[in-house]
């Protein structure tokens, strides 16, 4: 296992430093609760952001090239990547304008994306990516053959140049504004599923494993 | 109105065209049920995506200025920047691993994002953006004062170039999976907001305009 340099003056967080967090394993814990992050790359100066589903193995992260292909034209020996992951929590309303926030669990990897060229990686990576979003789905699917498999393109990104920044809690105002007149708290915001939608052409009874599809506890 | 000259080589969607949306109020549609972006930017060649929220007031997105204040250092005359909007609606669960999919609605802006100068501009921008995430919030906190509004920066992105993504739906499986052993449909997914958690120093009611609190139908 790799020492941990973080931060680097790259990842150092800028705005609300006392929200920052540069521990490895609070940056998995959120990362193993989300699984869907978004992709920023460069081309001929633009930035572009892709929003995309990921896995994670250990200290890499994995994600569908085909997500973004404008990225992989670019791409030959890997290419300058920003991963970010952001686990909304809720509405922080305070009792000025000013001290209104959000609670927020979010990631930012900075790296170099490469193809996954091994067949045996590959078709690890793709079990990591789709028992990260759904445990239990992969062995009960048809399994890939060989011409999706080439069809399919996996990026790797280590997660070795990272932070988080993490609010919780109330709203916290200036002192004097305590007194105002207004409700102040917060407003929890959660991703929650909601009842299996069974497609028409499938008589299945739903498995156990889809039962409550929740990310919390991940 | 200007006219909409989408998409544009940047903006059009390369992979799955089939779900690309170049409607102007389309996009609009997306944009006004959510309120939190990534914002991705380039700094020495490095890509860098930030998650904030944005307000929208007709052709122009409001972003905080703070939120990214890597990027101001470097903001002069604009910097090129990418704004992506995401809202996930579900997992998409095939018979196959090769059809597995997600239901969502995402949007990506691209852009030159400048600082609001004007006093009187950014005070309505900073209203915008409250409003948009929390309407009847703003007329029941106390207004920002001059030495906050200093303290504030806004960026102002204008929408021009843009694309949207849409899937929508059930799995479309390869035809002679359809016989295959499992379930299949869609696991719906939304945020969804929980019982308001009022601040301890706070004996007020809840206000009717916090009440459900939910994104849908904006």
């Amino acid at each position: 296992m790799s020492s941990n340099p973080n931060p680097t003056p790259r990842t150092r967080v800028v705005r609300e430093p006392q929200r920052a967090v540069y521990d490895r394993d609070a940056v998995n814990q959120i990362l193993d609760e989300a699984f869907l992050c978004h992709v920023g790359f460069v081309v001929d100066g633009q930035p572009y952001v892709i929003p995309t589903s990921y896995g994670r193995a250990g200290n890499v992260l994995y994600i569908h090239g085909s997500a973004a292909s404008r990225m992989l034209r670019n791409l030959d020996q890997g290419i300058p990547v920003c991963v970010t992951v952001t686990l909304l929590d809720g509405l922080v309303l305070a009792r000025s304008v000013f001290n209104h926030s959000m609670n927020y669990r979010s990631v930012v990897i900075l790296g170099t994306a490469t193809l996954v060229d091994d067949p045996q990686e590959k078709i690890t990576a793709l079990r990591v990516l789709s028992e990260h979003i759904l445990p239990h789905r992969w062995d009960d699917s048809r399994q890939p053959n060989e011409k999706e498999l080439k069809a399919t393109s996996v990026l790797r990104i280590p997660i070795e140049e990272f932070s988080a920044k993490v609010r919780v809690g109330p709203p916290i105002d200036d002192e004097p504004d305590y007194t105002y007149p207004t409700w102040a708290g917060v407003i929890p915001l959660e991703m929650r599923s909601g009842a299996p939608n069974r497609d028409e052409r499938c008589s299945r009874e739903l498995p156990e494993y889809l039962r409550d599809y929740s990310r919390k506890g991940k």
